[in-house]
């Protein structure tokens, strides 16, 4: 009765001490993982069977917002759109998650459900199978960098004596954030569909 | 004579092992650089103001190899598609390192004299100011998340039951690395310059 209660050590709270971890520093090891958690190394291997499956314990967090449509029939610019949408909030809350995810291959029922979503999508407005992977690469690639521009600073450029005229007038047409980020990220939707279509 | 040679400390090696640790572990601290440093932290800060302008030192070294073109007559899109292609290159070195970049606000004289280029370009080509800053930060977006790409594993998708036939045939046309994300980067890039057009 002396003591605090130590949580019990489940998957759940592995993940979410590594999410502390990739957020606070950019990365975690086993060890560290561990020794935050107050347990050996090898007790951990009792719930995971290593570092990739912590990975992608750590996507599925990361994509947990992600929202699919369940309207097939929709005109697919809007069907990707939307994904796309909540795909880029939901990673937004982990940027320093976003390069470890990249690194890893993605094996996770998560992701893998919103790639076959929009593999689907894409067959059926006629892209063809060399496309639809450009395209989806594209679309990743595009939600990752937007991401990450939704973590930015207020004012992610410094205003000072190098910056050019032309330069000078587009940065002082940004706005405070998240409505910058947002705004670019709806302008950058609409030419990626635009140029695709 | 009987001791190594202890390097001098410099912004240069500052910034050296701070890329190091940045590469290894996804971050720095300054009590970390100074103790692989084997100097005090106060050591440090008679050559840096703090870890804001370390941030830049690294910058810099992601930035160092984009190519900005030096004939300004050339049609819009093919300087600004030169600029993107050794954007991306020179990032792709140090995957790492990009959320801490996109992070802090740029203020390093290679960024913001590659950023002159692009509102100079775009300006030229007839975009205003607001869209202006919006297409370059969609190029932002669309390099940083391409960059993390090219060091994505040869197989990005690990093929397993969930897979769907649409996706499996995507799958199935990616050759190996460097060519998959390279492939992928031109044809984003040229549905990006086709959607801006």
């Amino acid at each position: 009765m002396g003591r605090p209660p130590t949580p019990l050590l489940s998957t759940d709270r592995i993940a979410a001490v590594a999410m502390e971890l990739v957020s606070a520093t950019g990365g975690f090891t086993i060890p560290d993982l561990a020794k935050k958690l107050q347990v050996s190394p090898s007790s951990l291997y009792n719930h995971v069977s290593g570092r990739d499956q912590i990975v992608e314990l750590l996507r599925e967090r990361a994509m947990s917002e992600v929202h699919l449509p369940d309207e097939p029939a929709r005109p697919w610019a809007d069907v990707v759109a939307d994904i796309l949408r909540s795909y880029r909030r939901s990673y937004a809350r982990y940027p320093r998650l976003i390069p470890l995810l990249t690194a890893y291959p993605v094996n996770s029922s998560h992701a893998i459900g919103m790639y076959n979503v929009l593999a689907v999508t894409l067959h059926r407005a006629g892209f063809d199978a060399t496309d639809t992977l450009r395209a989806i690469t594209l679309m990743d690639c595009f939600v990752l960098g937007s991401a990450l521009d939704l973590a930015a600073p207020e004012e992610p450029w410094e205003s000072g004596a190098e910056v050019g005229p032309e330069l000078a007038a587009a940065l002082a047409t940004g706005g405070p954030q998240p409505g910058r980020a947002d705004d670019a990220f709806e302008y950058g939707l609409a030419v990626l569909l635009r140029g695709l279509g």
